[in-house]
């Protein structure tokens, strides 16, 4: 099962592809998607949706997820992300993915152990649970960490299929 | 010139069409998309998305325009409309448009005359604007009402070309 993780961006979206056979992983690709701020807002979201569409036509996962947004205290930072995370779901919903949510928290305590993780162990873990992946960036490290939990709450829902 | 005004929300989004010769406007059509509060949100975005772009293949306008976004004071609300907004602007950027984004005072300026216009003035005065037009709600008046602001516009860019 191949398993996309997001990290979504207006400037820069992180991604990361892994396959899961239950709880064995392994690394497929990453990378991050930039968009230039120069270019009016609506160019810049066909740019990310025009990249995000090529990568699921590539490597066709089989499931997509993202980190719940933690609402930014600066309204325009929260708008900006909104009209990216928009262009990102619907790209992943418009490929037939079922698209998983995660807030941050989960992510870290699946991949590192604990809630309060920082940034910098996140990616040191990422690194560990996928040996060879070189990894693009924190963004990428970070939608890394995104497929990691969902294809352990994928596989913990095999185990316990009343849940 | 076929115009196409957007009032961006993931509940309801309001759309309006007109044609513009100069300063002289006429109705085309207006509508609301509503969206499923129950469903999923990609699959709320792929509904709106669905809908906007069979109204852009259907009337195929030659350009659209959007009010600038009012930050709500509430950041989920403000996510939630970034969310929608990501996607219309997708839509009509995808359909090779240039999209102008007006700032709600100055659609009311344009429309009513005073930038503090409440909503049942811009309502009255679309209707007025465009006799004939049966109105789908406050929405499509708002999306209307954009329209015909940015037919203003454009009219004035042409008489002023070095602007």
């Amino acid at each position: 099962m191949i398993l996309l993780g997001l990290d979504p961006g207006l400037g820069t979206t992180g991604w990361g592809l892994i396959v899961a056979d239950g709880n064995r992983l392994a690394h497929v690709a990453n990378g991050q998607i930039k968009t230039d701020a120069e270019l009016p807002l609506p160019t810049r979201l066909m740019a990310l949706d025009m990249a995000l569409t090529d990568l699921i036509l590539e490597h066709r996962p089989d499931g997509a997820a993202v980190e719940e947004v933690f609402v930014n205290v600066n309204p325009q930072s929260t708008l900006k992300l909104g009209q990216a995370r928009g262009v990102i779901l619907l790209a992943a919903a418009r490929s037939g993915m079922v698209v998983g949510e995660y807030a941050a928290r989960l992510v870290k305590k699946s991949v590192v152990g604990v809630g309060n993780a920082s940034k910098d162990q996140v990616h040191a873990m990422v690194a560990r649970l996928l040996p060879g992946a070189k990894i693009a960036g924190a963004d990428a490290a970070d939608a890394l960490a995104v497929a990691i939990t969902h294809a352990h709450h994928l596989a913990s829902a095999r185990r316990i299929p009343t849940r």
